[in-house]
C-alpha cells in the first residue's frame, strides 16, 4: 500500500504499481542520480485506456517532453501533465527492457525479466496483460537523436542526485513504475527509484 | 479477397486487410506520389501479438527504417523485413490519425475517422479491438526531427509516383493497410495507395 505524502523507495532492477487519484501528484526522484525509471499510466475507470507515446509524440510535435507537455492514453484523452521537471530529457520512444532485451542487446549479461517482467509482475493484479504493455515514459532516460541519420544512442542520464519530475494526474490511474534494469540506460549502474504521491497544489 | 500477384488499390481515405504467409512479399506502392500508407502487421497466429514501434526502434538504434531493418512484435519477433525501398524515409513515431487527431489538431477541417477508424474498421473482422491499435509503420511518411530540440515536423512525402516499399514476412500476418486520410501527412493531398502480394524470391 502506497501512503500519499510518504516517499517510497523502489529498490534496484525491480518495479511497483499503485493508483493515482485524479487531482494527485506524482513525484519520480532519482535519488542517487543517473538512474531511470520506466512509467506507465492506466486508467482505472477502464484498463484498455493506456498512456500512448504515438498520440503524445504527434500532439506535443517532440520526442523532448518536460514542464507544461500533456501525455495523452490511446483514447487521445490527457493522463498526465508534467508540471515541474529537474532534469528536461526523458525518453518516450523505447518499450521497456525485456528479457528478450536482454537477449538481444546485452548477450554478455545474465538474463533478467527487465522492467517489462518487472511492470507485468506489478500489475497483473490490476489485470493487465503481458501483451498490452506499450512503451513507457521513460524518466530521466537519455537518447539522443540524430536528426540527419535518425540514429539514436543510449546515453547515461543527465540526472543528478535528488533530482525529479513531477506529473499531475487528469484522471484516476493505475501507476507502473520502476527502478530500471538495463546497464546502457543507466551508465551500467543499478541504483533505487523513489517516489511520493501528493495532493494538489494545482486545483487550488 | 486479395488476389496474390495482383495488384490491389486502397482508394484514398480508406482502408482495408489481408492476411499475409510467412515467406511472401508485400509492396506497398504510391502510384501518384506524396501518399502516406499506415501499416499494421499483426500475428495471425494470436492476435495479441502486433507490430511495436518501440522494441523496433530498440533494436534498430534508428528511427529512420530502411532496406534491411526488421519490423519487431511487441514479443520482440521479427514480423517483417524491409527488403526494397525506393524511398528512404518512413515514420516509426506517430499514430495513425484518428477522430480525436482531427479535432485537436485539424479543427478546421470536417471530422474524419481518420487511418485509425479505418485500420478499426478493416480489422474488426479479425477481432482487434479498437484501443490495441498501435503506432503503425507510416510507409512514405516523411516526419524529420531536430536531433537538438527534439521537435518533428509532418512534412510531405519524399516518395515520386510509383515509388514503393517491399517487405518479407517473417511470420503469418494480418495486415491492416491505410491510404492516409490526414492532410499534413500527404502534403494536403488524398491519393489512393496500392499494394501487391509476391512470392517469395530471398527464400530461393
Amino acid at each position: 500500500m502506497t501512503l500519499k505524502g510518504q516517499t517510497q523507495t523502489i529498490p534496484p532492477r525491480s518495479g511497483t504499481a499503485f493508483t493515482l487519484s485524479a487531482g494527485e501528484t506524482l513525484t519520480v526522484i532519482d535519488p542517487e542520480g543517473g538512474q531511470v525509471a520506466d512509467l506507465l499510466a492506466i486508467s482505472a475507470a477502464d484498463t484498455r485506456e493506456m498512456i500512448s507515446s504515438g498520440r503524445t509524440l504527434d500532439y506535443a510535435e517532440t520526442l523532448y517532453l518536460s514542464t507544461g507537455n500533456l501525455l495523452y492514453s490511446n483514447r487521445s484523452n490527457v493522463m498526465l501533465e508534467i508540471v515541474e521537471d529537474k532534469v528536461g530529457r526523458h525518453d518516450f520512444l523505447l518499450t521497456p527492457c525485456s528479457e528478450a532485451t536482454f537477449r538481444l542487446c546485452y548477450d554478455n549479461e545474465p538474463p533478467h525479466p527487465g522492467c517489462h517482467g518487472n511492470l507485468h509482475a506489478a500489475l497483473s493484479p490490476y489485470g493487465i496483460a503481458e501483451d498490452a504493455i506499450p512503451v513507457a515514459f521513460n524518466c530521466f532516460m537519455n537518447v539522443p537523436v540524430d536528426g540527419e541519420t535518425g540514429r539514436l544512442k543510449v546515453l547515461p542520464p543527465l540526472s543528478r542526485a535528488g533530482d525529479f519530475i513531477r506529473f499531475h494526474a487528469r484522471m484516476d490511474l493505475i501507476i507502473g513504475l520502476t527502478a530500471c534494469s538495463a546497464p546502457a540506460s543507466n551508465g551500467g549502474s543499478f541504483k533505487p527509484i523513489q517516489y511520493r504521491i501528493g495532493q494538489d497544489e494545482f486545483a487550488r
